[in-house]
């Protein structure tokens, strides 16, 4: 049997499941038709054909007299499986060695190696779940937090899927009365009335709006927000980086073998990672003033999402802080105002900085005082102290495209109805917006696009 | 529940047994009494407790009202199972904080983290396998090449074990014997043949040495040779690494996802790895003279399993040979004398030589010519060369230093039988044998052996 002769869908694919690297368990997984099949020729213990669909099965993977290992082999037969093909999971000893021997074997007996997120595909184009869906698959896998998993859980379980859904639905009612018209073009009627279409336009385009501006977090919540600490010499910048780096060391579990990494230099407040840019260099320069030009410092705060700006409090001047006030406003990024070195002013200075500075947020760094308050701060600047980790976010910059895409498409229906134009060419439009509204669940694709989604995904899923 | 209540057996424990890192899937496993009770109180989709053995069930994993993950979980019941207690293994998308989360809400639930190793140690004190075959379960996991998987897949398939049980039963034959002896003291009765008893032992004595010897190359199996590239400078040294280690990385495939990580200077030659000592100061050095001094060529000689000294047959002549071979067999360490550049020596000279020095490899590493012929000779010269990949070998340093007391145990017989000591006295030598064969497959254990042999394990396994 040819693979050249199969097409795509027809052949069965092969690919390690679990991650690179030794540990007790690792799986091999088959998709396709003939899944059972294949695996079937190298396993010795039962007849894998005669099996139940989600049973586990004892047994050694052999090759010729070789055995390759002693292995779990669990069968799903289709349509109840991932892919709603037939699939075999292979649950051997970890060795990548072995895993790789199997591999291989399952190679040479007809299957072919998966491409990376052809699992999901699969799953997508038979119907396993639509294109939002098998996209929060790959997120859920890559998600490191709170934050980043809720939003991947939601959108994987249909949510965003459901509001899109009802949104092409509306259209798409409205769509039919107005190609209802145009059957009926000699005749001069209009079954869609004109003032009900503005009002569900309108309310659409408000709905649209607001998926788009939750991009804002969706962004904050996948990708993390760059942040600089800035100020003077000696303000106490490198000393504020350890604290906080320090507590996020003490709050990340230490379950052996599931750690996760700490990246350096990057904090977690409420799921969400703050990521603090250059921060080597405030370590090694350690305040120093020649190591702290005044032009690199500026572009570092441009690439910034947010600012911390570290006011010394024994010796910067009121005219001092206005001065950078003023600086950081000009800037047009999120900041912080903060007051540093608390522990080493009178209550008096401090009471009266606090009344003359509203705004500015007065800890201190090395005593750990008034940190919390720092963080909370935080989270109020990126606009997520009123987000709900069950509300529907988009962190998909595709989705945005198409969404924009769409918004434009109505305003075109709106302007036409403005203009009154006839409705051929605002069916013309309304056709426009469900397309790219279809785009993001997977009803409107083409294979371009989903080459382009599934190869972002690892191979094995 | 305490968990303080519950001996170390009758806990449940759960631990990561897939990889760290990032996969397409990851697998949490739970053993115990409790396995099923604990994992059910986060499942919802299914009443596990109704479940059949080696069965999965699709459904979600909740803290609360918060999903964690949709996942499949498999279950085993007791005593069908690796450990023979009640397993769970929930198989859920391969984010590291995914499955710390579910981690940390079974531990909530009464499940104690794993120790090291403390599935493979329950599966042995279940009876599931004897100590042997737990040893092999771990090399098998860490088994990277043809050698080191075969080695390790006889000894957990019960191949060594059968030898060492065959030869202890012996030995309890004829223990019995004289025991029987000792309760008719008074009578002065033999009922054990000392010629009989004597040639018994010379014949163990015999297997146990062969055993002894195969850990010359079992060693070589598990651990690989360390290697040294030696000779003048301008010999060649950097090109011949050079010219094996490129064939390596051909050789080494490439499967995505599985491809073994290159270890730096390693070459395998029929599944045994060599590693080259020192290769990168060969490299810096490129043969320049400054760079080889020769106490520091000497001591890298001295760490070596195994030499391959290069002669420049371009500049060298027979007195240089003679003398370097003469240093050689001092050294007292396997060697193989490579005359190298035939590429650029005319065929008379490469004959003479042939006929000169017929225990020296004429090789070209720049053309690749005879380079199998050195491969060849360095599997001879470990000795490997009538190894069957079928054979015991024995590869574990705990199971040689058991059978080295044992050996010593069994002289200690034959001189007891020489001095024609009493049968206690010969019973009790008897029993010190059997003691430490029982060692090996663990029929004797004591807490300290099993904890020093299980810690070596990965968590999770």
């Amino acid at each position: 049997m040819s693979a050249n002769l199969l097409n795509e869908f027809e052949d069965t694919i092969v690919a390690l499941a679990t991650p690179q690297g030794v540990g007790a368990i690792g799986i091999v997984r088959l998709s396709g038709a003939d899944a059972i099949l294949i695996a079937n020729q190298v396993f010795k213990g039962k007849n894998l054909f005669e099996q139940d669909s989600h049973t586990i099965h004892f047994g050694k993977i052999i090759d010729e007299e070789t055995i390759i290992d002693e292995v779990l082999v669990s069968i799903f037969i289709a349509p109840k499986s991932f892919t709603k093909e037939n699939v075999v999971e292979i649950s051997s000893h970890g060795s990548p060695y072995i895993l790789q021997k199997i591999i291989k074997l399952l190679l040479q007996k007809g299957a072919r190696l998966a491409k990376a997120g052809e699992f999901t595909k699969r799953a997508f184009l038979n119907g396993q779940f639509d294109l939002a869906q098998a996209e929060a698959v790959a997120d859920l896998i890559s998600s490191d937090s709170e934050a980043t998993h809720m939003a991947a859980m939601n959108q994987m379980r249909g949510g965003f899927s459901k509001k899109i859904k009802a949104l092409r639905e509306e259209l798409i009612h409205f769509a039919s009365m107005i190609e209802l018209e145009l059957d009926f073009a000699e005749e001069d009627v209009e079954f869609a009335n004109r003032t009900q279409l503005v009002e569900l336009i309108v309310k659409l385009q408000k709905e649209i709006s607001k998926l788009i501006e939750s991009f804002s977090i969706g962004n904050v919540i996948k990708n993390g927000v760059p942040t600089v600490i800035a100020g003077k010499p000696n303000s106490g910048k490198s000393t504020l980086l350890n604290t906080l780096l320090e507590e996020e060391k003490a709050i990340v579990s230490d379950i052996a073998g599931t750690t996760r990494d700490l990246i350096e230099d990057e904090i977690h407040i409420e799921g969400i990672s703050f990521r603090f840019i250059d921060t080597a260099g405030i370590r090694e320069a350690r305040d120093k003033i020649e190591a702290i030009g005044i032009e690199r410092t500026k572009e570092k705060m441009k690439a910034a999402s947010v600012i911390i700006y570290l006011v010394d409090l024994l010796t910067e001047t009121e005219r001092d802080i206005y001065l950078e006030k003023n600086k950081l406003q000009k800037l047009g990024i999120p900041y912080l105002l903060v007051g540093n070195k608390t522990d080493k002013v009178s209550l008096k200075v401090k009471n009266l900085l606090a009344s003359n500075h509203p705004d500015m947020i007065l800890i201190s760094a090395s005593s750990e005082e008034n940190v919390d308050q720092l963080k909370n701060a935080l989270i109020h600047l990126v606009h997520l102290d009123d987000f709900n980790t069950g509300d529907t976010v988009v962190t998909n910059i595709r989705h945005i495209e198409s969404l924009t895409n769409t918004q434009t498409a109505l305003d075109d229906v709106l302007k036409g109805i403005d203009k009154k134009v006839t409705g051929d060419f605002l069916a013309m439009d309304i056709r426009q917006a469900l397309h790219h509204l279809g785009e993001i669940t997977g009803e409107i694709t083409t294979d371009d696009l989903l080459g382009n989604i599934f190869s972002k995904f690892c191979i094995g899923k």
